[in-house]
């Protein structure tokens, strides 16, 4: 548009009404008025090419002008349609000053790189033969990795492999449309049945990610709800955040965890208006779990509905691997009796099919009628291409494997506990908590990244730091995921190599945090023990566990049950 | 909630309050003051338990309150801790109303059944081997599909499948992680790089889907960009309408492919306000192609950035299937000389890994910094497990066999010629358009819906019915997409289907929209013929069509060039 108005200061006609506009409307308004005016009339005047500049040349021209409100185009009609004249000369006086987009990007990035919070990708190529080991951009060389979220290894489980080649070989690579157009087909039908079989609910959807399934949801029943009020724990995943966001609908922010806290907003609300609680079993960046049976009787109490994510358990807990709210009830639904349970109480589950099964997908379970509200109204469901057969298919074998087997679970669980023991031992603060993260807290950015760097390449151990936005500042921390694959030398590598780091990088132990008071958990002193999930019983190491207390050499004890079970897993493997 | 009101008002102490409120701030307010009151004063006296009815006793009692103001706590804190006295009684007289769920769920249902928009989805199993055939839920039931967005049956492809096996064998079915933390790996890389190179662009990012990936980088941007305004076609897809909703950026829609319209928009804003201007290539549901080159020209007058959704275009046009961009430029890009072209003008291109190139996933591709900014910013990219080794894989290999063969996508136009000429011979109301896209107008949704289910069960034919709201009411439609797999054989049988189909249920033919004075481009009179993207000499059947127009046995000519076309694609997929 510049070399427009350089045309208008010359023109005969257009400069003398600039000049008025200019002077009525004060300077600020000049760059609008101007544009405004000369556009109204140089479309009057049919379009006519004008005798000037390239346009490439004329987007070169980049000056000041202050922003300026909007002026009503009728304003500088011209009167004549008098052709402008001399429009080739010199540059502009007051040329226009163009948005410049690149210096935006640059500015952007510079800010993620002064907070430290700009990525870095690590090349992590997961062998599916190897596992947990990668190989990085040299095929060559070899890593462990320690933060995979593939927590089972169900990835190379043979089952699951097995079935997508064969869906792949008879249905393909893609599914080739949505799901209203061709792209439903028995795979979904069968998924999301056994979806909802292993949550006991009446129904189930699959999406492409249980981000884009938090945030469809979310947003969608948010929105539609009349007045809906979306109660979220502050520790909730970013799509949990972005649906509400998305959603429109009232947020009130209750404390982590703070069932107090939840009471007193929701006893706040009127007691017929819709609310949404929305929290998640299993937090993944620090392991924490919520208190699922007392947000249930909130929820009977004043009203509300509970949407539970349980996207870092499914696989992971309860009998058939649904979960922290069937775990809750282990012999019941072992027994299959879900009806009154914690897990039936729950209105909306959502979880992932990329985690603890291995593949990519997520999901929500529920009633009928709320999954067929969420099918016809979510937009990020209706106008996407579906999950590809093989992928569908996969995901069903790895949940239905876990369904029927719990060796994985309870040895990833019996690895948690024994690097969350070796690594207590050193002095290594773990943040404690229920689950199986096992979160180790360094307290700096820089340092946390150091550290990360310094496993990866002197140790080949691949753990990400933890860094803001995704711990809060001073929160800044390793966090390791075991696996059944971790199995006692990578175990013991990892605590000879994380104690090595902590001594070369000077990182607090958890014996300094303590002489300070102690932090977020660790070293804090008459802090009530976390009882993991998986009880002694549950894990069939009683036994073990009561030697281990009377300190009969229980990690020889641990160790070799350990075995026993790795055996058993992989005979369960060969056979199923 | 509701059996604390029963108590309240049995209180001496809570009772008094309670009447004095109600008094002093009238009927409406009573139930919310009276919760917060006894809230406040209930969680003075250390949460005791209360003498009564058990929760789900008290959440049985549903009655009626209107909705009322907020009410500060303080207002009624009672001064003394008396506790509540003849807590067990019979049913309160004005009990409270909790939100029914339920009904708004069926509400919402029945909303969609009434107007005709409720989904029923077809159970579509594509077959790799019988491409572009599929079965029903019944394995032996076999349909032939024909509106799959797989446009050139990359999903069947043998290079694609082979280099998805191997990458299973290897890397296992999922990323396990985040880009950040565990999922970014070679094929990320490889795939990225190759996105780049396919578009000629600096950059390219993958994302989950490509509705992710329009929602993700429109509301990044558009959130961040200062004061940004997105100027949007007002035929956009849901994803770009998501986006730009999500972003909080001011949005002005312009005219369907209106470049006047746009201009005018483009023109009333301050030359140095960040704008972008959204749209596709090829839109979907009508065929029509946008005018690139000239929106191109607008946003370098203007100071806007172009966002282009290449989405139904990648693959199936261009001189290696960069999309519509590409095409215009198609000697420049043949020749390897991008600079200056249409494609190189565009800021960023948006894609889908999901119908031409047969698997799932999105992306977006442009300048380092730009890409590098939403891979810094954007949660629906940031807090998602990657894309699965194999998927990125196999688009990847997809991508390459179709920049390195036009043969697909050559006979797919030829295809969708033939089957255009054929139907128009019947008089089928076929919806002119210069794309692959075969819309045929049906006008009302019912009549839509039975035309599809009699296709479908009469003939084995399986096109989905396009109702409101993807398409305005009363432009209901069949959209049919021919690929390299529709042959004669099945192109004679589609004819003669949908002209028995049209007779059975009365459907209006061409003449007869031409009578009423055309519509949506069915018979307009003296309309500009719309002339193919790929043109005659693209398409190498010049002489064909000079044959053709002398009238001298053309469709006989044209189906052996597709004959002889269909061997080379079979000879190129069995060598490359």
């Amino acid at each position: 548009m510049s070399n427009l108005q350089v045309l208008a200061r010359r023109c005969p006609v257009m400069g003398k009404a600039l000049a008025v506009q200019s002077a009525r409307s004060g300077h600020v308004n000049f760059a609008n008025a101007a544009y405004s005016g000369i556009r109204a009339y140089h479309s009057k005047i049919g379009r006519a090419k004008m005798h000037t500049t390239s346009p490439m040349e004329a987007q070169a021209i980049e000056v000041g002008l202050t922003r300026s409100e909007e002026v009503p185009l009728g304003h500088l009609k011209p009167t004549t349609n008098q052709p402008p004249q001399g429009a080739s000369g010199p540059p502009p006086e007051c040329p226009v000053t163009k948005f410049d987009y690149d210096k935006f990007y640059t500015t952007e990035l510079d800010k993620k790189h002064k907070d430290k919070s700009y990525r870095y990708f690590n090349n992590i190529n997961r062998l599916a033969q190897e596992f947990p080991r990668a190989h990085m951009s040299d095929v060559d060389q070899r890593v462990t990795v320690w933060c995979s979220n593939d927590y089972l290894g169900m990835g190379r489980n043979p089952q699951v492999l097995k079935t997508m080649h064969e869906t792949l070989d008879r249905y393909g690579a893609g599914a080739g449309g949505t799901r209203n157009i061709s792209g439903h087909n028995q795979h979904a039908v069968a998924l999301e049945g056994t979806l909802a079989k292993l949550h006991a609910k009446e129904a189930a959807l699959a999406f492409t990610s249980c981000y884009v399934a938090n945030d469809a949801t979310l947003a969608t029943l948010g929105s539609k709800l009349p007045d809906c009020v979306i109660l979220s724990d502050s520790m909730n995943h970013a799509s949990m955040i972005q649906g509400i966001r998305h959603s429109g609908a009232k947020k009130m922010v209750f404390k982590h965890n703070d069932v107090q806290d939840l009471e007193g907003k929701l006893a706040s609300l009127p007691p017929e208006t819709p609310k949404i609680i929305a929290f998640e079993s299993v937090y993944s960046m620090c392991g924490s779990v919520s208190p699922i049976a007392k947000i249930c009787d909130l929820a009977d109490k004043y009203g509300a509905i509970t949407f539970l994510d349980e996207v870092h358990a499914v696989g992971m807990y309860g009998a058939k691997g649904a979960g922290v709210a069937e775990h809750l009830d282990y012999e019941a639904h072992r027994a299959g009796h879900p009806q009154g349970t914690v897990m039936d109480r729950i209105d909306i589950i959502t979880g992932t099919l990329g985690k603890a099964y291995g593949c990519v997908g997520g999901y929500i379970a529920g009633s009928a009628k709320m999954v067929d509200t969420v099918r016809s109204l979510a937009p990020g469901f209706i106008f996407t291409t579906s999950l590809p057969p093989a992928t569908m298919a996969g995901a069903k074998a790895a949940i239905e494997y876990q369904m029927a087997y719990q060796s994985d679970r309870r040895l990833q669980q019996l690895h948690t506990r024994a690097v969350k023991d070796a690594l207590n031992e050193c002095d290594i603060p773990v943040i404690p908590n229920p689950s199986h993260i096992v979160p180790v807290l360094v307290g700096n950015a820089e340092v946390a990244r150091q550290a990360s760097d310094m496993l990866l390449d002197e140790w080949g151990i691949y753990v990400q730091a933890i860094n803001y936005p995704t711990v809060p500042r001073g929160q800044e921390r390793l966090r390791f995921t075991p696996t059944p694959g971790h199995v006692r030398e990578y175990r013991e590598h990892l605590v000879e190599a994380v104690d090595a780091v902590w001594t070369k990088l000077g990182i607090k132990r958890t014996s300094e945090w303590a002489a300070q008071g102690g932090f977020v958990g660790v070293g804090v002193k008459d802090k009530e023990e976390e009882v993991p999930l998986w009880t002694d019983e549950q894990l069939g190491i009683n036994d073990v566990i009561k030697e281990m207390k009377a300190g009969k050499g229980a990690k020889g004890i641990l160790e070799s049950v350990l075995e026993k079970e790795r055996e058993q897993v992989i005979a369960v493997g060969a056979v199923a």
